[in-house]
């Protein structure tokens, strides 16, 4: 088999990318080793910035998006007894988030792709990116038990934080940044009525606790709990108990509860490889970057990198820019490492530390009521919160 | 003796503290266990930010700072290669800091209470506030073998950190928040032209390094050094390359040296009690607060502190508005805390901390990167810099 570019995995950021590229004219495969139905089956974020939602739009796929996602113009930080709004729209000039989850977004970007007849190998075992560093790479798999070989121009690395892209790149070329914060969330879906418009995001003396949504009828909802902690022992009652103590009254008294759809424990981390390219691999999203979940910066990072790599291969195909192929690496680190330390602010001001000293819990008291007291501080958090612009590709 | 407010210390908060309350018809003594050669022989911080600035010139002290301070617009941030200058006065809407050394501030008001007679008692040994729960506390002290013993209506507790007057409160009463950092700064004062007219706070890889200055003449210069550090092992020699090797390159070849006048090394330390009074007794300035000296907000803080207890006084005298002087504390600390995020933030933002992993390196290069690089993080910064709003006492 022959294609331009090869893609190893179909998530949201393989599945972006493998349709921008197709509208433009370049073919591309998409190889991923598990199936469709378990891949719409994981649940993931649920907050695109603005920058994602234009490139959605741009690669076809923002129609139903538009019609069910719901334009969120602000957040809710809750802390101190204070409930207290950033208004994204009126300080970023205008920019918004879109409340829309990713196994949405994955499954209008299958159907777009299946609608145009792009081919996605569905069940591959052993993939295997080959010869990066020569000027014709490849891609193995098995496939009903029988070996392919995929010849392409570029390998795009789409299969995320344990996916075999970044395990393909010698330890030695890489070099990692790595924080695991002591705690996780504890997070459920549930049928019921959000609690708020807006998102809220709680600092308690408990812990910290997140009242998201996937719809207006479906919502998500986290607590921070110990790093050793078993969701088994974790009822429904237990979990809408202890949301409602770190939620304020007023929020707390109107809160829906109901039956789980999902409930599990996310660890919380944050890592970066450097350098986010070998030879002709390119690694995207997860594959290179993780951060913490508070500020809602997974999946929109890893639409940035699909952007960057989409129009620096527009320019390699359509004017024959190889030169901008070298600069992938620095221009997504710039954006990654910038969400990196929102994110980790976020989770440093929201969370509760084991470890804190006294001085320690009231600097991010204090943290919390001077960034939310002052302009220059709102802005802060809301222009990173909808997101930093994209690099221009020139 | 018998005053209206007993002034424990006679630094800058306890000078000004009693000129205000002199020039307002509110007699007051100071009581100081050391000499004025002695106190004006101390080196201390040289930034007074413009609420101070006012509040001296309110004081009727303003003249010759007046005529020999410089007033700065800015400062510069050198960082990665880079110096970036955060311009104070565009960013605070046309506020400024002020260069004038603490030692003059002192000198000033000496000289002001002086020649308007008020006692100033130096030499004071044994100095110890008493009976501070009920209405008719006192101070009692040593004087040239006596016994003299002080009745007051108020005592302003303006000592210092290893003062007496925090000490006279019971343990129990108060609530310590405290942060030792792994470094301190090896300060040198030397006649040299400054190196840039503004001052330069530098991070680097072999550590944070100031450039400051007292005068167009008098340079103050500061290099992070480990916590085990002896100013015996630093030459002058030595501590100027080590300067230069922390400076941009271009900054660095201009710089002039020339032999020390003054050279030590002061641990950084944050330190912050609470409540900051006790019955009829209230801590102002160190007696209550210690913030590491980056963004000089030292002196500054203890000027509000002064503000906040001089227009207490102001209203219990001449409105009977004694309900306000329970309110005293909680309107300080708050802007005691803001303070102490900033000197906390710009020392984590400006230091290398020996335990730092290569993660935290990053964010701290990336907090400098965005900060900077961002208009609404250059006004966070701007607007601390200059100083917050003192609070109206109504």
């Amino acid at each position: 088999m022959k294609t331009q570019v090869a893609i190893i995995g179909c998530g949201p950021s393989g599945l972006l990318l493998g349709q921008l590229l197709h509208r433009a004219g370049i073919d591309n495969v998409i190889v991923e080793r598990k199936n469709p139905d378990y891949i719409l089956s994981r649940i993931r974020a649920g907050v695109l910035e603005q920058g994602m939602v234009d490139l959605l739009r741009e690669a076809g796929v923002g129609a139903r998006m538009d019609a069910h996602g719901l334009v969120h113009d602000g957040f809710e930080l809750a802390f101190d007894g204070r409930c207290e709004r950033i208004d994204l729209k009126a300080l970023t000039g205008g920019k918004t988030v879109m409340v829309y989850g990713q196994t949405e977004v994955t499954r209008d970007l299958m159907e777009a792709r299946a609608a145009v007849g792009a081919l996605t190998v569905y069940d591959a075992d052993d993939v295997q990116p080959h010869d990066m560093k020569s000027d014709s790479p490849y891609v193995t798999f098995q496939r009903d038990g029988e070996t392919v070989r995929l010849d392409c121009d570029y390998i795009a690395g789409c299969d995320g934080f344990h996916g075999v892209s970044r395990q393909a790149i010698p330890p030695e070329a890489l070099k990692i940044f790595e924080r695991v914060y002591p705690f996780g969330w504890l997070g459920i879906l549930a049928d019921t009525p959000p609690v708020n418009h807006e998102l809220i995001y709680a600092n308690h003396e408990r812990g910290f606790a997140l009242c998201s949504m996937r719809s207006a009828t479906r919502t998500r909802y986290y607590v921070q709990v110990g790093a050793e902690e078993k969701v088994e022992d974790w009822s429904d009652a237990r979990f809408w108990d202890e949301l409602k103590l770190r939620l304020p009254p007023h929020i707390a008294q109107r809160l829906v509860t109901g039956p789980s759809i999902e409930k599990s424990i996310a660890p919380l981390r944050s890592f970066v490889v450097e350098p986010m390219q070998y030879g002709r691999l390119f690694l995207l999203g997860d594959a290179a970057h993780i951060v913490p979940p508070t500020g809602a910066k997974g999946l929109n990072l890893a639409a940035s990198d699909v952007s960057t790599l989409y129009r620096i291969l527009l320019k390699v195909y359509g004017e024959g820019r190889t030169d901008l192929l070298e600069q992938y690496s620095q221009i997504c680190l710039r954006r990654v490492w910038k969400a990196e330390r929102f994110s980790w602010w976020m989770t440093s001001l929201l969370h509760r530390f084991p470890d804190t000293d006294a001085f320690g819990q009231r600097i991010q008291q204090t943290e919390l009521d001077y960034f939310v007291g002052s302009a220059a501080g709102r802005q802060t958090i809301a222009e990173n919160y909808v997101g930093l612009p994209y690099e221009e590709i020139e």
